[in-house]
């Protein structure tokens, strides 16, 4: 069973869209209602109250890293503690990562060795040539930054220019997010494991980004709650016409809420009104 | 002391643009001539090898995370070492990373904090306001990717696009590296503490970069060596008028030799011939 397989299993199982995004910042951690002393502890509570109410988790790495090896570790026994209890849930690996091929090699056996995530993010900033090694896990989901959620993000993912690329049959003006979006769902995605990041806070570029990749591909959209981005206006314009196609992360507005279960089910169900 | 001028020092000490990538893969540092049980005593080794050599190590991330939270203390003893051992050599965390601005404080502890990194190599496609909360660490060093080493890194940084910029005074044609240096030299540079990443497999390149980046700015140049980036060109092409400006970085083509202090020394004394 690849990625996208399992993603969409777990989808009709929970009848749901949500990713609870695992940033178990520890600062926040011990400050808020629900304490816990260690990040594994933490995250394993969370899975519990909200097992049944997601597609996926997604855990990003700097919230790990910030403690070092610990951190690591604590991110480690929480894809273990998934993986043993609930298989059926994709891991996404929120790693952000980037670097020229040889060395993509040893990001790939942290993320799908190590770790044993089921999907990652990208940075497109070196080409496919570069991500080829991850490229390569058939059975993985490699999502691509595409237009990310920050409101600076436009510095040059808005840069447009006029390209002509008869192999894409593309010639007219683009912005690169929409042309990282061609490249990423046309010509990388080969074996139908590569899917885009694509932020809650920018509702017409998401619209642009569904038209361009095509009814089949997944996105991973941050964004909701903390950050700004609006339900209703997000799934209008990201959802397919099968009503899926999207993965609606939240991570602070439901892990550092008083009762993440009850925030957890809030958001799935306000979700699945738009489906 | 900030990082630009602890790297002058330690330029002027050891006479030396020389930089060792500490990629202390653990496969094929198994295999070779010199063998260590540990990355961490294989990097002592090479440490102690060519301290008076270099004007700095570099260590690439990946190259620990494949292995894990172990990788991750190995890196951490490696930091340790060198700050205990050789204070005066800057320590430059080749982790490749960019977040939104608020997850970006986990990976500035990681690397500044928890690892006591002097520098850290960043990816530009989120922007400025992305990345500020590593700009804001004013001493440190933030090497921004500008043009890859990689045989594919134009796919992107080599879009063309017409650009009129009234604060930077362009208003010209730029493709997307020329840009990236532009903002990362002239906006994003009022601390003094932003360097470029410009691959020695890119001359032309790397001269437009010095060009537009101006005198002051240090480049990050990996490439040489096992990549295939020629030594002569690559100083002609990047060099200031001071004859620095430059730090060559060479990971695979020393620690793996038969001899690292020989190939450590013989590089050095080739970069200075064209200084």
């Amino acid at each position: 069973m690849n990625f996208q397989q399992k993603l969409e299993k777990a989808v009709k199982k929970n009848n749901s869209l949500l990713c609870v995004g695992l940033d178990s910042d520890v600062e926040k951690m011990s400050s808020g209602t629900i304490r816990h002393p260690t990040q594994f502890s933490f995250n394993k509570a969370i899975i519990e109250a909200t097992s049944d109410l997601v597609c996926s988790y997604k855990l990003n790495t700097a919230f790990y890293e910030s403690i070092g090896h610990l951190g690591i570790k604590a991110l480690k026994d929480t894809c273990d503690y998934l993986m043993t209890n609930y298989p059926e849930i994709p891991i996404i690996i929120d790693a952000k990562r980037g670097d020229i091929g040889n060395t993509n090699k040893g990001y790939v056996q942290f993320v799908f060795t190590y770790l044993g995530g089921d999907a990652v993010t990208m940075h497109p900033y070196l080409g496919e040539e570069a991500i080829r090694p991850f490229l390569d896990e058939k059975d993985k989901g490699i999502f691509v930054l595409c237009r990310t959620s920050n409101s600076g993000a436009g510095e040059f993912q808005d840069i447009e220019f006029k390209i002509k690329n008869s192999k894409l049959r593309i010639n007219r003006k683009l912005r690169l997010y929409e042309y990282v979006a061609y490249q990423a769902s046309h010509s990388w995605n080969m074996d139908r494991n590569v899917g885009l990041v694509v932020g809650a806070t920018y509702p017409e570029e998401l619209k642009n980004v569904r038209e361009i990749a095509g009814e089949q591909m997944w996105f991973l959209v941050p964004g909701i709650g903390a950050q700004g981005g609006d339900t209703a206006t997000t799934m209008k314009a990201g959802l397919n016409k099968k009503g899926t196609g999207l993965i609606i992360n939240s991570s602070r507005g439901i892990i550092f809420s008083k009762d993440p279960r009850v925030e957890a089910a809030k958001l799935r169900d306000k979700i699945n009104q738009f489906r």
